[in-house]
């Protein structure tokens, strides 16, 4: 199974999240790309402790939106939107491939993930990005959403996740933030959770409904102050189970 | 002999030069890269129309200043610059590649072009950027600077570049902007300048001195109202003097 | 009546309109506050421009989007949104402050002003930013829209304006751009339409509808090719019927 | 005695520093204005805590890079810099005066804080914008440097100000970033300092030098780890012997 956690999301000055502690928990790094957050210098520096760890690098692409940390809906043109993340993909790429590594896969983030589960237009954009800049480029989203049915029509190679921390509805979507049992946080419940889910299948929604599930990739986000105890729990409930982490989209270089 | 010119240098709702009537004049096109200029749509639309008539790319890397226009100054710490540069190298290799091209070589913008004639750290930090990036992409500069120079002993290809509308004082630098002949607007003498430099390898410089000077390539400025009727009439000159207009790097594609 | 356009659009190298001609014409400027055009020199400059000639100084507050030139709806927090129009309004004071004048009044930009015609929360922001800024500040917007609603309803002036350029539906709202009829460019039409309008109070929507439109003031907006032509006829044709061109919110200084 | 620290220095989804611990120490808050730092709506929250507090709002002006934190020199023309400081004036001004204060103070951060020092052209362009901003407000900056001497020259309040937790050198400069001594970490031997400083007006310079100093401030940095540390070791040690602290400027509102 691979774990999969957003890195590079300071701004000069400022940082995010322990970049360091989570590369030694993770497979996968979804590193920003300048629009919402990363400047290249803390990228390039991401980038290089990646491939020294043997985690692949994916580029997490968002809006232009800084002030906003790419987590407010953008009404982009559709060809805007192309071109922006085609520019973002490029760059992280170029930090990636300076520091011994490449590009291995796309990941949305924040309000462009949310808002391809079902703006057809932003989708289409999104799958037309990442088949200019690479076709053989994978890319990670939720399960049933446009943006997967999208990429997969475009034979793109598609990977679900799922939400170590976050609480799910009956018909498989997320408790919105802001909502009760939005966020989980219980290392121990968290880590339960996701051994569940790799092993049996299922999940528990906030109502007790038990849902059937397939995911390629368990998401533990970087940005709150548990995330790297939350991160370690479900890697230690999985390789304790005889589950290997390992990234899907192949080593950092 | 080459033709290079800066173009890529709107911004969003903003259009600065004439890209399209000077992309049928030069062999080279120097392309912004996002950080003083040049947003995503239109860099991709840029790269599209060079790779279409077969005009070389070359990224035009500069300060993070679009406010500035790449025109000030910035005392940059180096692993900053050298992290800037590669983002901005990867991201409009990204756009030209989506657009069927690649970059081919590599012209410092503005402040940063002019810093670099004699600031050995910024210096040796482009040359950084540009070995990490492709040790393959030769870089445009002044003759006799310290790029140029720390360039080639890092093995990086050197193209010498000569300003058609500028004026140059006896030791082979240029008049600065501001001072009487730093710019020249008659077509005629500046087509007969270059005609001159091309078949002779002399330049007068403002003071009647003769200089002899090597050059690869010729700048026809993209901002200036004049522009493209200075290229024109440079393209004009040498062509009719059986000298052929031709990209240094090789085809857009 | 008053006639208003957009000035201080540009940004550093970039510039868009012919400021200096337009102030020759409206008795309004809105001037753009840094968020989606307008560096703070050339703000400067266009104030110091409009105190001269007398034109009243207008804050065009708008999205927090240089590349998107404030044209893309943006999913604002109501608090983000309410902060960044204070320090807009600020910003632009200051400077009109500097240059003898000060901000007379305030018109919501581009996607921010399309937005607040509908959507409660956003239109609630921006009254409530204006009446923590200024509550003795009037506010421009579209007759019927959200805004001017809950503007009036909180004790703020209200100003309605009609587009001089804009065709109209039958329902008194804009024919949407890239619709037929959208754009008007007929310099003797636009100008007897507005006529018609200030000495009637009617309107001719685009299906042939005639409108009852009370308006106090005329937008002639300024980034468009033929803007001054627009303007001047607008101006000529209300002068020459002895209609005075004055501004609502009294001179610039 | 004054004690300012810098407040407001996150931007967006980043937090730097512990503005409301520092709050409740200093007596001066330098806020920063959106171009180094500082969202406006962070922004507007700390100006709300500091009238809350009584505690003075300052504008801590500085250069447009967010990238950089404002701590890189950059090369302003003279009128831009104008502009860009009158603008970021009266922004962090309209978020005052809506938290129910105002800015009573101007202190320079970073880069441009260390420039004007010594270069003319920048100290004259602080001291315009201040002074077509509004010449009521004093400035603070570093005793003898040419930014104070020209404040003075023009009419400006002068404030000198004192670091509590930098190393001096026997000419009354900072002993540089990076060099040892630069940065004093123990709260016992920096409150001390101070306490001397206030007392009897020395200094001790890491070579042992005995300095005369006055000074009408004391800064103690808000973004290190131990700033608030720091900060509560000098108000202790001041207030214990009798020192009361008070903003040289006024209260906060």
């Amino acid at each position: 199974m691979d774990l999969n956690s957003d890195l590079g999301e300071g701004f000069g000055a400022w940082r995010l999240g322990d970049d360091d502690a989570m590369l030694d928990v993770v497979s996968s790094a979804n590193v920003a790309c300048g629009f919402h957050a990363g400047d290249p210098r803390s990228l390039l520096a991401t980038c290089a402790r990646a491939v020294t760890r043997g985690v692949a690098i994916g580029a997490q692409v968002g809006y232009r939106d800084l002030a906003g940390f790419g987590r407010r809906f953008i009404d982009y043109d559709r060809a805007d939107l192309v071109a922006d993340l085609i520019y973002q993909l490029g760059a992280l790429d170029g930090l990636a491939r300076a520091a011994g590594g490449r590009v291995r896969y796309v990941k949305p983030h924040g309000a462009l993930y949310n808002t391809i589960v079902h703006h057809e237009q932003q989708a289409a954009a999104v799958v037309e990005a990442v088949r200019r800049y690479d076709p053989a480029l994978p890319v990670l989203g939720l399960p049933g959403s446009v943006f997967l049915e999208r990429a997969a029509a475009a034979g793109l190679g598609t990977v679900r996740e799922a939400f170590a921390d976050r609480g799910y509805r009956p018909d498989g979507s997320l408790v919105p933030r802001g909502e009760p049992g939005a966020l989980l946080h219980d290392p121990d419940e968290v880590a339960a959770r996701m051994l569940r889910l790799v092993t049996r299948g299922t999940l528990v929604a906030a109502d007790g409904t038990v849902l059937t599930m397939a995911a390629d990739s368990i998401c533990v986000h970087g940005d709150t102050p548990d995330a790297v105890t939350l991160a370690r729990a479900v890697h230690g409930a999985l390789t304790g189970a005889g589950v290997p982490i390992t990234a899907f989209a192949g080593a950092g270089s």
